[in-house]
């Protein structure tokens, strides 16, 4: 039986390399997508955007809003902004979020889900959860300047209900991008969509900014930084299994092997960093670190890598310089 | 009964912020003082060393020079270069070290009075450890500029034998010190010694440069830092138990009451980065880290930290940037 595939309206907020991509892809495959874009509009409202893919490269031109006003209300939201500028989700929901919209996040780490939830339930949406999917994104992307997106390696979604078990339109939504070329899976489980996906953000992420720009090859290369990003990856295990979700011993070195093959690639918090941006660190590394506090789980690589890149991340906001490469 | 003070030929070998102050406060005391210098010495031979303390100021002018050779046989070396300059130790100690000659070596970390005792023994000397006291030195003092050096907090000694128990010239050499205006204490073992100094050392040397010019008052005032510093400390407490030291729980309370009154203090290892020099990585954290895994505890903070730093320090001796203040 084939699947149902979405339809409706698309808007993707934060199309950055992650959104960029994603979106761009759904456009590319005749879907009714919207951009809102800030710093990038005048760049694709003139030029659209151009994706350079190793599953191959083009281009489309959508049509991109520059308020969310403007943008209003989609059936879909795909939330790909960094956690960094959630700040500014109350005004963008609220201009987008219809009685039936469904939101799509795929933002970094832990906490997305219920903060979104918050807003929601701030703008007067009754049962919010059920109304979010959370995801997560395995995509080596960047963006080099204002329309131009990089698509390096990997590009798999893994998806599953913030609010209960997957349901039609989770597949559908699956099949919305599996369309578009893009692999998705969908889960029963949040959760361990979310901690799995800590246990290579968690070590690749922290260590890289630790690091002054130790990319994964760096880390991987190194036998101390090896073994201080599996550390890192046992105690998020650890910490996972305290919240419920069992992981196992195998996902460590699946994750060690899988980001073999990225080359020297810099994760999107020390891309951050070294553009001089604010970085995740709340949703990447404290939330985490929070979670397991709670559950009662000893977390010591994971506090001190914590304490180090806060800091790094305060320098960089106060202007501080740091190795750029 | 007062205590013999040692009397002989006395030669500083490496008189940065440390060698300069402890040979300055020797010098002018009266005692029979020579430096060996490299870079600094133009300047002091010129105008002397100039030590600004706040103990009081004080002018020497020392006879100073270029060579091992030139200094000669000496009945007291002190040690006070970098571990990271131990390379030259064949050259200066065989042009130097006499039948009957005592070395006290300050040097950070672990693992001095081992390589010197190897480079005694190389040049054909007998019991080689009983020739070395070996010590730590609670000093925060910089070298603003050759001949220059600045004396800001604390500055005693702890020395203790590294072939045995205390002896007769342990006391003569504290009593050297000590009518010098430095606080020399005599100890029975030299490990407690070194572990109870890197129980200091390995926080706030290691987290200050990890956290780019994380100094420390940085590292007290941020909560997650301390607590990593503190972390840290437990770690090495329980490697220094294995290795047959006990450090009592509130000799870490201890030490951070002691730092608060330093200020904004930058550690050696954080000035060496800072000026992009060779940091001494393998004296204050492989070392003990090693000797932890040797005997099977568990320091996953110092770990990771020796990873960062150790990936810190090569990108120093590339010649990456990297916060300076």
């Amino acid at each position: 039986m084939k699947q149902q595939q979405f339809t409706g309206r698309i808007g993707i907020l934060g199309a950055g390399a992650l959104g960029g991509y994603y979106g761009g892809r759904l456009a590319q495959a005749g879907n009714d997508v919207h951009f809102l874009l800030r710093s990038d509009f005048d760049a694709v409202n003139r030029g659209g955007l151009q994706v350079f893919s190793i599953n191959g490269d083009f281009h489309v031109k959508p049509p991109v809003y520059r308020s969310a006003a403007d943008l209003g209300e989609c059936d879909l939201l795909l939330i790909g902004m960094k956690m960094t500028q959630n700040a500014a989700l109350p005004e963008l929901l609220g201009a987008t979020v219809g009685s039936d919209s469904v939101i799509l996040t795929l933002q970094n780490g832990l906490g997305s889900e219920e903060i979104i939830a918050g807003v929601l339930g701030q703008i007067g949406l009754s049962d919010p959860l059920d109304r979010i999917i959370g995801g997560t994104a395995f995509l080596c992307s960047h963006r080099s300047e204002p329309g131009f997106i990089h698509h390096t390696d990997h590009g798999h979604i893994n998806i599953a209900e913030a609010g209960g078990p997957p349901r039609d339109r989770t597949h559908a939504i699956a099949a919305l991008f599996e369309a578009a070329g893009v692999p998705c899976y969908v889960h029963d489980d949040l959760k361990r969509v979310r901690w799995e996906k800590l246990l290579w953000n968690i070590p690749f992420n922290g260590l890289g900014v630790a690091g002054q720009g130790a990319d994964s090859q760096v880390v991987l290369d190194d036998p101390d930084l090896q073994s201080a990003a599996r550390g890192l990856m046992e105690e998020i295990a650890a910490a996972a299994c305290a919240d419920g979700v069992d992981i196992g011993a195998d996902k460590i070195e699946f994750n060690i092997e899988a980001t073999r093959s990225m080359g020297h690639y810099r994760s999107s918090m020390l891309l951050d960093y070294q553009e001089g941006k604010s970085m995740e660190v709340e949703a990447i590394l404290g939330e985490p670190l929070r979670r397991a506090r709670e559950a009662g789980i000893e977390v010591p690589r994971l506090a001190q890598l914590y304490a180090i890149v806060k800091r790094l991340d305060l320098m960089n906001e106060a202007g501080g310089m740091h190795a750029g490469q």
